[in-house]
């Protein structure tokens, strides 16, 4: 017996090697659902706004979408709900060439959604129902193990049950696979393991003053506070400053490096974060001997070109939307 | 030629006589979007929500499936988007039984929408966005008029352009058909020809106020409200009061009637004056010798029935719900 069942596991690698994925994400799907007006309505007021609109969001497939636009071989594990959002959301998925055979269904909860009120002074006002997205279980994630195990990044954030985040991540470090976790939307009491966890950890100023408990305004406070989270035991820690860049800070080193983005006129920053931490994850899979500085640098040039259009994954550049000397 | 021409005509009355409706309603079609929070998000804020729900309202739309499922033979005229919510909707309106032959679709905006957090103290905050229901006009008016003056009621309301619910009532008066006004949301400068259109005013409280400019708190006031709206022309007024029933006058009584409601333990108030209005319309074209007094109790009682489950058009009772006295 012995003969044929090595025979048969000679044959398994390589068609795994064949089909293995470049990122995967184990996260969320939000249908963001938006209305503008010229202002926010108080408590037990009605107002008319003036105009609507639908838009897929939720970070994890935000992320999932930059890292395929920018040519990365890309899988979704996920839930949605069994409504016209979770159709409407797996064939964007699919329109995106992100594969979706672990974009599960649910009757037990609705797609996730956004309800977002957005005023002419371009605030806004949120209210995030999770539903489906907190459905994703252990027997799913152990279904998409063999594509987990054999991608070269993962991708995490805190949009699903923070233990089915855990659980992806650790399955991806027994398998040596790069971990990047995205500690949004950031919760005070993050479990240490999460550090432990992440070969890159990355969140923005907010995210790292909550986990750090110090103010983050500024490089230098960023550069203190990269340090405080790697010695939680990351492998590597990136802050993003929006238009400031961000400042990396990899193990073993002990100085962290600024990187500054090119000046750009933003009009719309929602999802820039999503849109670096893709591009993150699409240069550390295609270009594993890249420095992290500058695959950082590389994904703040994407996230720039993001924030110059309207919208959410509508202004994810695709490959062929930026320069040669980005890849 | 005046012979077959003739004989058309007669064969063309009998046709529409046996097609006639009981109640039009020209008005609104909206998507619910529900997101229930412990709190109202702030400016600037993203919070968590535990619930979601899509259901279908808008105060034309929520009248006339309520004077459908008392037993109407009922249309809607009005104007959704070419967008899932509009076929969704149309599809709800058959779905009780309304006709849907002027239910128009445009590409020119996306289906009526109301975004509406409702925090755990049953308190809400509401942005409508009108959209389709807005690019309703005078040329598919026009293509209802057949319908419009052989029908028994007309009912509109203020959801969709102010011209085009004048215009409806217009061909409805002109017509012989009984007129039903509800000037909602109430906007403070009414035009007046709205009173002299309406056989029935029918309004609640604040809505009284902002058009009056006096209080109405009480059944007092709610008397002095009516005598002042029939002074600008209306044939009768109906000012609900929620649990405190309603204040009828109808010209050219000069003494209001106080018609209260049975107690009953109100759970969901949504889209309660809706109920009262479809069913008030359908009272009307049924029993069209019954006082208006008898026709706001037996309304009263349909509207108390829906206040005591969740939803709006979920809420709405139909006949097999309702007692035999009510019919």
């Amino acid at each position: 017996m012995h003969g044929p069942l090595n025979r048969n596991h000679l044959m398994f690698i390589p068609v795994m090697t064949e089909e293995a994925f470049d990122v995967i994400v184990v996260g969320s799907c939000m249908t963001d659902l938006v209305s503008q007006s010229a202002r926010l309505p108080k408590e037990g007021e009605t107002i008319h706004g003036h105009n609507f609109f639908i838009g897929f969001g939720g970070k994890g497939a935000n992320q999932c979408i930059q890292a395929a636009r920018l040519g990365a071989k890309t899988a979704m594990v996920a839930k949605v709900g069994n409504d016209s959002f979770g159709d409407s959301y797996t064939q964007n998925f699919k329109d995106n060439g992100v594969y979706t055979g672990f974009v599960g269904r649910t009757s037990e909860a609705a797609t996730g959604v956004a309800s977002i009120i957005v005023n002419d002074a371009g605030e806004n006002a949120i209210v995030i129902v999770a539903g489906a997205n907190m459905k994703l279980n252990k027997e799913e994630l152990q279904d998409a193990l063999p594509v987990i195990s054999s991608a070269k990044v993962l991708i995490c954030q805190l949009e699903i049950s923070p233990q089915m985040s855990l659980r992806a991540l650790r399955m991806a470090q027994e398998n040596k696979v790069t971990t990047i976790f995205n500690p949004a939307p950031a919760i005070p009491d993050l479990d240490p393991d999460f550090y432990r966890l992440s070969d890159v950890f990355c969140c923005n100023e907010s995210e790292a003053e909550l986990l750090t408990g110090s103010s983050v305004n500024n490089v230098e406070e960023a550069r203190c506070a990269t340090r405080e989270l790697l010695r939680r035991g990351c492998g590597a820690v990136i802050i993003t400053l929006g238009a400031q860049g961000c400042v990396v800070l990899e193990a073993p080193e002990s100085t962290s490096k600024h990187v500054p983005t090119s000046p750009v006129s933003a009009v719309d920053t929602t999802g820039a974060g999503d849109s670096f931490i893709g591009a993150l994850a699409y240069y550390v899979a295609h270009y594993p001997a890249m420095r992290l500085e500058e695959v950082a640098r590389r994904a703040g040039q994407v996230a720039a070109v993001s924030v110059q259009s309207m919208g959410t994954q509508s202004s994810y550049p695709h490959k062929r939307d930026l320069g040669a000397e980005l890849f």
